[in-house]
Order: structure tokens, then C-alpha cells, then sequence
């Protein structure tokens, strides 16, 4: 597991190379972080989680780190507000690279010794956690440079979208009956999947292929962001108090589609996969298509029946919790089960997930109106 | 049917008679109606639906009215906004009361002969949507007179929360296994609680009492409001921006619990059923208990060995639709359909629901943070 | 004094003579209060400056209502929120009227005998502060009534606005030099206007009559509200943010302008004298002439060579203290000193306001975006 | 004047050599800018007003910087929105110094030539503009670094604040009669101080010194924040709002007041002049000594009868035109004319303002709200 840290930290700091010193402060929106703020809080998180509870007389890097990378632990003391992680001027970035090198040392010497079970599983959450805020820092960064006023290019080559896609239009039928839910592996895995248990489903169709960008078009065409019958009220009311009219970073020029990237405006390929919907817009799709999405079940039952892994895919689940949730004690209790309300599931992984940060029972989880992750569409119909 | 169309409207009057002209206008939020409002708009619903799609030459009351009365259904047209229901200064309560007399007298004249049941489904419609304003116009008018700066009372024995409950903290067992949701009888229903369909239940048991009034003072002076790991993180941030420390309508005076009521300010009685609480309040209660709140089926499939009726009861289901839901055409369609999203599950009724609108398959829904229905908790836990 | 209060306080009532119950309880807007709630404040002041202060065991009507109708003085305690004026059901309509006659009957019974000049000196404040709520009570229900999808009517010949204009394009040459600013006779005066000094003025000229609806026609057609040029930094924003086009009240329809008045939507006659017009429009209309607005000295100067007291008139000057400005003590200290900020000082007197209410001195004030008013502009220019 | 730009020029960045690259690009409030942000449009307003229009075939750096650093010309175009100045990434610190170099080498090789006086006013008006600047960046960076969490220090020795001040109380009596007010010399100065005019003054008097720490702690401790009789209306609003209790910067513990300098957290010094109070608390603390504010004439007056030159002085003047006032033309008229409206006069210089930018007939204005500059307070009374 300690290769694994390795890879996983050097992945981190790999991102960044691209980036000059301006680009790791701002903070664009409130859900949006820094850059040098995603890098000292998945630092934080094994100085916080590990190094402080279980190396003696341990000296932390810097006392108040702890305020400035906390993100929402309430068992772990004050923190900054949320919507004021673009004014950390200081550390500079250079402090912070220091920061994860002096932990990264600590955290090697100590596991160079067999360790209890306890804190190899503290040391692989604090690894998904950095795999997690890998993907965050991908769609953060490029949420920021979209809002430049002349949209910064991160690098040439960067985009993540130039996926093909073969489109077959194929369908997979699932019977009626009890199936099995849940994590129940001896790998990783988040209090949230885990529980295994037992649903009913009855008989439903699911797509093998996701929605692709000339699917969409069609619907922008058909006057989708205009029909008020396709909308669930409060997507409705987004769409108008945001004058939407297409995907998030889509724009038309001269009558042809362009889309922002992590590598530039790219003209959108009518044949790759859509991306960058929120939770009303593919329910309005799905709708417009006589079809809805699917349940969060639904697409684990079925998921080892089709490719998925390219985008996050809405569900039509709200994010609850599974029967027997028990939430962790302390501080990693905080992880997941505090945002079971207003949120919707999200199934899969995307272009953005970290290699390996991804299995069939993983809940990601989002409110319905954002749009700012690789996510895309999955239709359903009952049969 | 025409009987219960007479008893409900008379109903709906009955309960403003003890108003004067000047408590039929103001709006105190945007969730909460002006009475005038809710006596056109009830009205509305039946001319619109009915008189002006299946009377011959219907001349309606006054043209301007749909625009004044439609709540929300996009299909009908224009409306003025939810937030200014408080403007309408004209009509007057004396010509809303003109408007209601015509429209039953056309209603009547209309079902005095034999119709064909697409018309009676949509006078049954009507009746029920008037039934489910009722209810509204109670709870909206007592935040009105709450919002008044000395507190107006309705009248002097107003007050519906003097049940006395019979506490004997006795519990329901129901097994694991497959279970039938959903209605599915001849009487009325709503499109959302229709197509009966399987779940599969795991072990649990659920409580027969509500939670009372003392239960919930407990939790209070444990300090239940100041302890962020027994809240959901929204609940907690809508506990800390709103400063919040007790249910809606309490109010503590030498050391003594009061709450306000359609009678005035009335101690609390601490073995009443405890009201007035949100989705964010009754969670963080069970999660203090080590308990949960059902789910909508568990509740369901429990209900008939339980007595209910005197508050909704919070589940920790999201408003989603069944397995096969179809919203009706046209602009019925738009009833329940299109606010399946970030709103919760209650089921039951409350001492605010008009006489006979209740069974066990209904679902209502709201806002997590909403509070001034006559909301209640009910205990749950898996086994 | 007596039958001055007599006949303005019966005024008041006069002007709500046409409204029904409804109209006097809603709220549209922060700075325009309802109808009762300004006739229940009206006598409040009477209540509290006079009788709670000189009558020896005067029973006040109700212990309420200090709490009600206070508007903005610190000095006599708590006090409802200026923006929750609307929720206001109780006290009835009636109630008010019955407070109007109370406080009418103890206030002539105590001024049947002689008093000091103190308590005259009250009486009078508390009828000229009567006599302004009689202004405000006009342009406030206007409001209202515009606010009402449907535009409600005061009566049919109510419009304030049917006044024809002599317009001759004189102008008035004042000469530099020395002059004496400030009221210093006998009759009533605020404090604000008082301290009788002298400011030294520069050769000017100013207009006769007031700019009327045709001229500004010529600025809306001429791209008065598309040209940046034109405004000041604040009232541009202000320009685009609320997207304005035309002075308050006006609507264009098949190519002709109509405005809304008391007697309902009128055509705008184009000799007539324009209004509700706020002081960013009244400057950016001067500079697009080429002048300017007076101050509110060259006013005063000039004041007895043209006619006035149709409008109230923006000046250019910031409401100030004039040299030697003293605050009255105790709570009628809060009467104007408090306002001297931000706000811009008119001049005049208009079509609404209550006859002999208005001289030469008197100096009314708003913040710069209000447009509610009777305001109109007098064009000035440098020699 | 050419040695007079290098310098300028060489001291803006002189002032920035403490800061890390990370310094450069927050913005933490509407009204403070990125200090790479002014470095830019410092650039931008020599490039714009001067190489563009006078060097023939003059390439511009890049083509994009004028709409990044165009701070509020309407006449120059379209503009990044003033509260979006925080996400400028790009350029890099290291570009805009670039940016910087290359201005500079054209306006040296331009003006290395005789040129008319048209291009030498221009020149001066640009080195006037770095000028105000060099300020603002002293207050805007003060801002950002007190906004940290932690308080960033500026250098060691940085604070502006350890003035010594030699209190005598001593008082100068002006004699009421005419005075003649604004600038007219042949040195640089603004379109608004220009066109000398006579006003009248009556007879008063005005202190010697400013209001030091030590008598603004007195205030504080007699309960200025607390008694709404010493405020004015808004000021009123603004101490509740915001919950203020002490000048800007100022924090109490153990019982001593410190505050924030650019050199960190210092005692405050009770007989240092007082700094970092606005409008609203200047005229407060006046009427709590039973005194006034001087106007911005009665200032300029007296001026040269007492020391001036540390702080800004808040007048009880409404900044408005001088008679005769015009605006120039083209962009620059936008430069100062404006902004003549809600906002106060503030006459003299600070101990940020740059060495020779001041001048007894200058008039520095902002609205009454802003703390964030070094302003202070010099008290009159009318004899």
C-alpha cells in the first residue's frame, strides 16, 4: 500500500506541473477549491488522521495548517470558511509543496514498520480521499480557467473529452425479482456502499451506451430548454433564472458547437459522449425521450452488462442511506453520511476518476443543479 | 358526489368565518398563501377544468382571474408570481365570495345530470385539491397571525394541538421480505401514490407512539440544537443561520415551554404529540435516540398496526416516482409530477386535514427546512 | 390652530374615502407604507408627543400601538420593521378609525383651553407632520396600485397629472453676489430649514417653467438611456440593472406613451409637466440639454420669479446641515437631522401635496433613485 | 517631467518587492483590487490615453489587456466585471511586469522628443493616476492581508501607523466673509478642484490637530457604538448591521485595544493620530463632542494654519461639481465627474498617499460606508 501512496501523491503534484503560481490561489465558487488548497488539505488529512494520533511526539508542519485545510470536519475544530479558501495568499506554494514532502516522510517512515490493521485502513481512506480530490481538482481547475475572461488553456493536448464513441443503440432487459445490493469485497470501500442488502426490482430496459452530443443537439433543436412540460419545477426555474440553453461550457459560433476544455475550445464531436449535464437537464432528456434514467439499482444490477467508467451517470436516486448505514466514529464519520439530503446519485466513475478509484457499488453524489463534473446520461425504461 | 362537493366547499367558508376582511390579504411567505388567494384559486381550479372546457358557452366569472388564481400550472398560462399573492388588494373578499357562489352554481346545475366519468374523476380532482387547500389555508394562516407582532389569535378554543396522547413506548416487528406498495383500490388517489409495485423490506421495527412533547424537551436539554454530530450538514447550517433552538411556535418564559396556536400562546403539554418540526429536526432526534425515521415503506407497510392521523410523519424517503409512474395529460399532469426533487416523504395526516382526505398509500411532501405543517416524528430502527 | 387640525386630519380621511377594506393593509415596497398603517401613525404622534406627555392620567386607546406605529423614532422605544408594515391584519380598519376618533377627542378637549406655546408648537408639528403622510399616503397607494397585476383605480377622474403648461421658454437671470438662505419668519418651519444665513451665488439663469413630457420624449428617443455619456457612474448601473427606459409609471403601446395615474392608465400629453422622474434621470436630462440642475440656493433666490408647486424639484445639492444647525431634543430631534446622508435635496412642493403645506424655504429630500414621487426639473445654467 | 514618471513608476514597484507571487492576485472585496491588477491598468492607462493614440503604428503588448485592465472607461469598451478581478490567473506577475517594461521604453523614446502640451497634460495626468494608485495599493493590500485568517504581515517595520502626535488642543478662528475656494496655479491638477469660486463662510473655528487614538477610546468607552442618538440614520444601520464596536483593524484583548498594521498586529498607541474610521463614525464622534465635521471650504480655508498631511480628512461636504465645473472630454471626462453623488469630500493626504500628491485644493471623495482608507478626523464648531 505504500507504492500505492507514492503513486497516488506523485499523481497529485503530476497535474499541477502545468501550472504557474497564479493559478493555484483563486477560488472561483464556492464549490470550486484552490488548487494549493486541495494540495495542503489531502496533506492535512493523514497529518490530521494519522501522524498527530499515532507518531509520537510528532511535530506538526505548521499549527495552523489544521484551520486553513480542514474542509467540513466539525470534530476537528474551527476552519475557514468555505467560500474564503481564494484569499490563502500565503503559505505560498513552495511551503505547501514542503508541507506534503515533510508528511510524506513521516507517513513512509512509519509504515516502513508492519502496522495494525487500524491505521493501514485510516492510510487507505486517506489515499481515496486524494484520489478523490484528484478528479475534484480536474474539474476545479477547469471550472476556473473557463471563467478567465479569454478561458486559460491548461495544455495543448489536455482535453479529456476527445472520446469516440460507437454508438449501437443496443439495449439490455433485466428481469423482475430480487437482486443484491451493496459493497461486500475485502477492497476499499466508503461506509455508504457498504451494507449489502436486498432489493426488488421489476423488469427494465437500459441502454449499453451513453447519451452522445448529437443525441442532445437534437434536443436543444427540438426547443428542450424552452418547454417548460419537460422540466421537473425546479429545473424549470434554473433554466430560466440562468438563461440556459445548452451543457455547461458549450457555446455556438456561427451556427456550429464549441466546447471549453482542459486543452482549449475544441469544436464538440457529434459522436462523443455528452458531458457537463446536471441532475434537471438529463431528466429532461431522458423525458423528452419517453424514457427516464435509471435507479442507482437499477444500474448496479446491470452494470456488469455494459462499459461504463467515461462519465458519472444521474440516477434518478436520491443519496440515502442503505438499510443498517452505520456511520464511523469520530471525525471519519463526517465522510459521507452527513450529506444524505437534497443530493442525487451518481453511478460510475469518468475521464476524470483516478485509474483504479472506481468499482459498480461506488455512490458519488451531487446536487441536482451541478454541472461542473464529466457527467453524462444513461437512459432507462420500464418494460 | 355532488354532497361532498357541497360539504367541502361549505367547509372551506366555515373555516374563514371567524376572520375579519382585513386577515383575507397579506402573504407572511412565499410558501404560505393568502386566504383570498387559496378561496379564488380553489375556485379557479374547478371553473377552469370543468366549467370552461365542458359548459357550452360558459361566460366565466371574470377574465382576469386565471391569471390572479393559477398557482402553477404553466399549461394554463400566465400567472402572477408565487411572491406577490400579498398585492391583491382587488378583488375584493366580497366578490372572491361572488366568484365561489357562481362557479358552484354552475357546478351544480353541470352535475345535476348524469355525466360521463372523465368528468366526475375531474370534480373528484377538484374536491380533493380543495381538501388539500383546506389544510394549507389552516397552517398558512396560523403563520400569518404568528408573524404579527402580538400574535393574532383565530379564536379563543382554535387551537388543535390539545390531544392528549396515551404513551406506552410499544413497538411493531415486521420481518424481512417482499411487500406490495401502492394504491390500488376504486376510491380516488393521486397519480404519485398509483402503481402498486414490490419492495423488499429488511427486518425492522417501528413504533406506535409519536414522539410527545417531553421526548423532544430531552433533546432540547441535552443540548440536542448545539451538537453538530447529531445533524445532517444542511440541518446544521440551517440550524446555525436561523439561530435555531426549539420547534417553530415554541417559546420559552420563566423557564416554562409555550407554544402558539390557532388559540393563542398555550403552555406545551408535555405529553402531547410533539409538532412543528422539520425533516433536518426529526432526523437529528433519531439519530440522538440511536434510532432512524422509516422509510415511506416501512411506514406503509406497518400502518395498519399503528394509529395515525394526527401529524404527517417525516420518512427518510425522497419524493421519487413509483416504478411505471405516469403524470397524467395536460395540465393535471403538472399536480405532482414535476416536484419530484429535493423534497422528503410524509405520510400519514394531521389534525389539519380535512375529514376522510387520508390512507395509507398517500404521500405528501416538502422541503427538508419547511416547518409549519403539523409534522411529527415517528421512531424507527432495523433489527 | 384647532380648525387646522380639524380640517387635516378629516382630510386624510376624505382621501381614503374611495378605498375598500383591502386596499388599506398591503405593503409593495419598503418605503411606501399602507394606508392604515400611516393613519394609524398619524395620530400615534399626536398620541405620544402630546397626550402621553400632557394629559394627566390619559388612558392610551391601545398599549399596542406604540409598538405599531412608530416609524423610526429610537427615542420612544421598540418598534415593528419598516419592511413587515404589510402583516399588519390587526388592528382592523375600523379599529383605526376608532383611534383616529379617540385621540381627535382628547386633542380638542385639551387645546379648548389655552396652552403654552410649547404645546401649540406640537400641535402644530403634529399637523404639518400629517399633512407630508397626506403626500405620502397619495404616491404610496400609487404604488400599490400599480404593483396590481391589473392596475387598480382610485376613482376615474383621480389623475393628479392633467395639468396643462403654459411653456414659453423664459428663463430668469440671477446676478453674483451675496444672498440670505433659510426660513426666518413666524409662521411654522422645520428645524431643517432654519438658521437664516448667507451663501454666496455666481451669475446663473434658470429656467421659468418645468421641462415637460415632450422635451423628455426627445431624451428617450434621442437614446437618453442607452448613452453611458449621459449619467452618473451610479445612475447607469442603476439604468441597466433595473433596465429602464422610460420615467416610472409609463408604458408604450402602438407607438404611444401612457401612464399610469389615480384614475388609470392615461395617455401622456406631451404639454404637460413631466414627473416621476428620479435625480439620476433629472441629471442625465440636464446634461443632455447642456445645463444642469439648480442647487437648492439658486432655487430659493430665484424662487419668486416663476412659478412653482406642481412638482417637487431635484436640485443639485446633497441634503445637508445648514451653518448653525441644531437638532431638536428628544425624540422630535429625529425628525430630520438623522437623513443627512445620501440623500438629495428637493425643492418645492407638488400636485399631491396638502394645500399651504409648501414655501420657498422648505426642503424635502430623497435618496436619488426614488422615482415615486411627484419630481419633476427645472433647468439651470451657468452665466 | 520624464524623471518624474521614471520615478513613479519605479516606486510602484518598489512598494510590491516584499510580496510573493501569490500576493499578486486575490481580490478580497469589491472596492480593493489585485495589486496585479493595478500594476496592469496603471500600464494600460499610459498605453490607452497615450501609445495608442499618439505613436504611429504603435503595436500594442497584447491585444486582450484592455479589457482585462480597463477599470471603468465607458468610452474605451467593454470591460471584465470590477468584482471579477480576482480570477485573473493570467497574465503572470511576471508577464505584467513585462507589460510594464515595454510601456515604459515607448513613453520614454516617445517624450525623449519635445511634445506638445496636449501629450505632456496627458503624461501628467498618467503619472497622477499612478499616483492615486500607489495608495490604493497600500489600503487594497492592507485589506487582503487582514482578511487572511492569519493575518499576513506586509514587512516587519511596514506599519504606517507609528506616528508620534504633539496634542496642544489649540484652535484657529475664521472670520465669516467671502473666501475664494479651488485650485489655480500652474502645476497639475484635477477637473474637480478646478474653477475658482467665492462662498461665504460664517464665523467658526477648527482644530489645530486630529482626533488621536486616545480620544476615540473614549468615545468607545462612553458607549458610541451603543447610543443611536450621536448617529445618523444609516450610520445607525451600518453599526448594527455589522456589529462594529471599534474603529477598522482594531481588536481588544486582555483589555488593550491592537491593531492591524502592514507591519502585523500592534498596540495601539493612545496619543497616535486616529486612523481607519469612516463617515459615519467621524460624524458620530463629532456629535458626541458637541461639535461638527468642517465643510471641504472651511477646510481649505483655514489650511495653512495647521499641520495636514497624515490622514484624510472626512468633511461634512457631499462631493457635487464646483460652479462652472466641466467634465473633459472623451475617457477622461469619466475620470472623476461621475462619481458626484453619495459620496462625502475628504480633504488633505495620507501617510500612504505618494510623496507631492498633495495639495490644499485637492478633494479625495468615497462613499460614507469605507474604513479602509487612513482617514481621521479634524473637528469645528460654529462660534
Amino acid at each position: 500500500m505504500l507504492d500505492h501512496y507514492i503513486s497516488v501523491r506523485k499523481q497529485t503534484e503530476n497535474f499541477c506541473s502545468p501550472l504557474s503560481i497564479e493559478d493555484y490561489t483563486p477560488q472561483v465558487a464556492l464549490h470550486a477549491s484552490p488548487m494549493k488548497w486541495q494540495l495542503g488539505h489531502t496533506t492535512w488529512f493523514f497529518e490530521t488522521f494519522i501522524l498527530k494520533k499515532y507518531v509520537e511526539e510528532y511535530q506538526e508542519f505548521d499549527a495552523q495548517f489544521s484551520y486553513l485545510f480542514n474542509s467540513y470536519y466539525n470534530n476537528v475544530g474551527d476552519r475557514i470558511a468555505r467560500n474564503n479558501r481564494g484569499v490563502l495568499t500565503r503559505p505560498s506554494v513552495k511551503e505547501v509543496y514542503a508541507y506534503r514532502t515533510h508528511v510524506d516522510q513521516h507517513i513512509l517512515s512509519l509504515f516502513q514498520n508492519e502496522q495494525p490493521k487500524e491505521l493501514l485502513d485510516l492510510l487507505e481512506i486517506g489515499i481515496n480521499h486524494e484520489e478523490q480530490h484528484q478528479e475534484l481538482m480536474v474539474t476545479d481547475l477547469k471550472l476556473l480557467f473557463f471563467s478567465h475572461p479569454f478561458k486559460t488553456t491548461y495544455k495543448e493536448n489536455g482535453s479529456l473529452l476527445e472520446d469516440k464513441v460507437h454508438y449501437f443503440n443496443e439495449w439490455v432487459d433485466i428481469d423482475e425479482g430480487i437482486y443484491e445490493i451493496g459493497y461486500k469485497g475485502d477492497q476499499f470501500s466508503y461506509d455508504n456502499e457498504q451494507g449489502k442488502h436486498k432489493v426488488y426490482l421489476h423488469n427494465y430496459s437500459i441502454a449499453k451506451d451513453l447519451v452522445c452530443n448529437e443525441d442532445f443537439m437534437a434536443f436543444i433543436e427540438d426547443g428542450g430548454y424552452q418547454r417548460f412540460d419537460l422540466w421537473l419545477d425546479e429545473g424549470w426555474s434554473w433554466v430560466q433564472e440562468n438563461q440556459v440553453n445548452a451543457p455547461l461550457y458549450w457555446e455556438k459560433k456561427n451556427e456550429e458547437w464549441y466546447q471549453f476544455t482542459l486543452g482549449g475550445m475544441k469544436k464538440v464531436n457529434p459522436k462523443a459522449i455528452l458531458s457537463h449535464i446536471n441532475f434537471y437537464e438529463a431528466e429532461a432528456f431522458a423525458r423528452w425521450k419517453g424514457m427516464r434514467l435509471p435507479t442507482e439499482f437499477e444500474w448496479e444490477v446491470a452494470a456488469e452488462k455494459f462499459e461504463w467508467g467515461k462519465r458519472w451517470e444521474w440516477t434518478n436516486s436520491a443519496y440515502l442511506p442503505y438499510p443498517g448505514f452505520k456511520t464511523a466514529d469520530g471525525a471519519l464519520g463526517e465522510y459521507n453520511g452527513k450529506f444524505m439530503i437534497n443530493t442525487m446519485v451518481l453511478r460510475g466513475s469518468s475521464v476524470a476518476t483516478s485509474p483504479n478509484h472506481s468499482r459498480k457499488t461506488y455512490r458519488n453524489f451531487f446536487h441536482p443543479h451541478y454541472r461542473w463534473q464529466y457527467a453524462g446520461i444513461r437512459l432507462a425504461k420500464s418494460l
